[in-house]
């Protein structure tokens, strides 16, 4: 077992094991009762029991149906309705249990019922348990836009339980691990070289593995979170592939994953990289081997760059109309750039695309 | 003109004037652009010209209807709607131009829209620009009770121009005087004796009187926001006639308007703690009096119990169905307590009424 501490306005840790046994001591650790779970379909078919050892904490479960389609103010409203029934308060937990839609939707309903309650989050994808449970953001689409409105409200515990890993579904499964070459390939040379020369166990979700991927991108995510909590400035450099793979999501209408599009943003923006001579062919040749060895989409298509444009343009991350890019360097090292021009990044696209295909 | 900085986790500063002439050279101060302006229909008709110095800077407006009625979430989906059009940034200024309605509507937009863009309140009531422009608190109507749905965000700037008060309707005047009548009674004697002795101009609006007691409120509001940010615990010596008063408001479903409810409330609770002997006789009567005169209601029918219990329960500072009540002890300090059972608030308040109705 690991306990990673966020030093931030709310200090808070993060808990990472392999099993639900040791949650009973957390929550008594942290002073957190009276758990409302908000789960999702998927998640609650095969983990209806893993609450069992503290049910005695639990005052009500609302369960969304699985999918980024959830994600919106219908969903939102619907929990209002039904926790102002259960007189939930100041103290009481809401608990998000699922992936990224689930920590979001829960984060956003525990950041604004009655100004905030408690928040606990048990991340049950490679995502969540690397990315998304970790630095307070949350948020719910609206008018077509990802995650367009949201709050920074960081939790009171993270518990992050590597075995039920186990079970998620492997196209979840490599969406994370989308995600771990982002933080490893961006950020952490070791990290990514540890995924290449064990590739084959990380597949077959060997547990120590696992622990030590899962880990290793924490660390990484909580000493961004740490310099740059409310995403000023340096926390954009976890948005390695999310520049381009955000678009690309929202004009796929989400047919396209999380993390498929980043994997696709990383090719396209290590492309645009290339072409600026900051890393070297071969580099870009172990990203795709890499996502591929992993079945991850290494392109995309785009039918109507018009749409693809506006999409760039409309990330709530880009302030007074400049596109921000991360690039990376060389592997482990990565740059935050807004000198690149939408123009640009969309001649390359088209480039690497008539040159793969 | 007054400046009063508020040092917590975003320092700003309250700017206390009497004109609207100072507002560039404290947005060049502040850094602050592209303002997009939520006001509402009555502030709008009078002072559609307010901010033509700055016209530069605005990018557009949102006029609400007048009342507590607008405060719900159908207004905020259709400023959200409304503002996605307008390519809002993180940047870019979210302005609340009106009362305490406006600026709970605005500072949740400011706070949940591509989590969090400048914020800049211009209050234009006597509530606003002592109490709910202080403090970051914001909120929205849901499920029939009041602000059960918002977040603590701070503003960039507080601009307070006390000669708006001079076209501020008596009655929404007087609900103002309200809560800085509830600042003397509960946390400063000397408040309180001032108004006392200069009630005749206060109530002509005599401009420095207002400069005064304004000012004044405005430190008291900020040394206790300052001490407990996020309403973990003193701060709710700001509910001094919350507590019934809150209750009151639901109850006559908000036709007791806010400041006359805390009236209400705060002569209930005083005579709860004339009861406990708290306070003599003689300070409630001054408190009565004072009250009187500003043409404040000190009592109200309650036809319904039930439903006033209910509601008294139902307020989210209520942690463990603990029920938090703020009793002065003498006039300018009060205590917060739990040891007052519902019952026993019922049982004072029928007394009271049985007595001067």
């Amino acid at each position: 077992m690991k306990e990673i501490k966020l030093n931030i306005t709310k200090p808070h840790s993060v808990v990472i094991t392999s099993t639900a046994s040791k949650l009973n001591f957390w929550l008594e650790q942290k002073k957190l009762n009276r758990l409302f779970i908000i789960t999702d379909e998927n998640v609650d078919s095969i983990y209806k029991d893993y609450f069992n050892l503290v049910q005695h904490k639990v005052i009500g479960k609302y369960v969304i149906k699985s999918g980024e389609e959830s994600k919106n103010i219908d969903t939102i409203m619907d929990i209002y309705q039904h926790i102002l029934k259960l007189n939930i308060d100041r103290k009481s937990t809401i608990v998000s249990f699922g992936g990224g839609v689930v920590g979001d939707i829960a984060g956003f309903i525990a950041s604004t019922f009655k100004r905030g309650t408690n928040l606990l989050h048990v991340p049950t994808t490679v995502v969540a348990q690397t990315d998304s449970s970790i630095g307070g953001k949350n948020g719910f689409n609206f008018g077509g836009v990802k995650n367009i409105i949201g709050t920074f409200y960081q939790p009171d515990l993270v518990y992050i339980d590597i075995n039920i890993l186990k079970t998620l579904d492997y196209k979840y499964f490599k969406e994370g691990i989308a995600e771990v070459i982002k933080y490893g390939f961006s950020m952490d040379k070791n990290l990514f070289e540890f995924i290449e020369n064990n590739k084959r166990s990380i597949k077959e979700r060997e547990i120590d593995k696992l622990l030590h991927i899962i880990t290793e991108c924490v660390k990484l995510k909580a000493s961004i979170v740490e310099e740059d909590e409310l995403d000023l400035g340096k926390r954009h450099i976890l948005n390695f592939g999310h520049t381009i793979g955000h678009a690309i999501e929202s004009i796929s209408d989400f047919r396209v994953r999380h993390g498929e599009a980043v994997a696709i943003g990383m090719v396209y923006e290590s492309y645009i990289a290339l072409k600026n001579k900051y890393i070297m062919q071969q580099e870009l040749e172990r990203l795709i081997k890499i996502l591929r060895y992993f079945e991850l989409p290494i392109d995309f298509e785009i039918d109507n760059y018009t749409t693809f444009k506006e999409n760039i343009v409309k990330d709530k991350k880009n302030v007074d109309n400049c596109i921000k890019i991360v690039l990376p360097q060389s592997i482990g090292h990565a740059i935050i750039t807004s000198d690149i021009k939408l123009e640009t990044i969309i001649q390359y696209i088209q480039e690497f695309n008539r040159r793969v295909l």
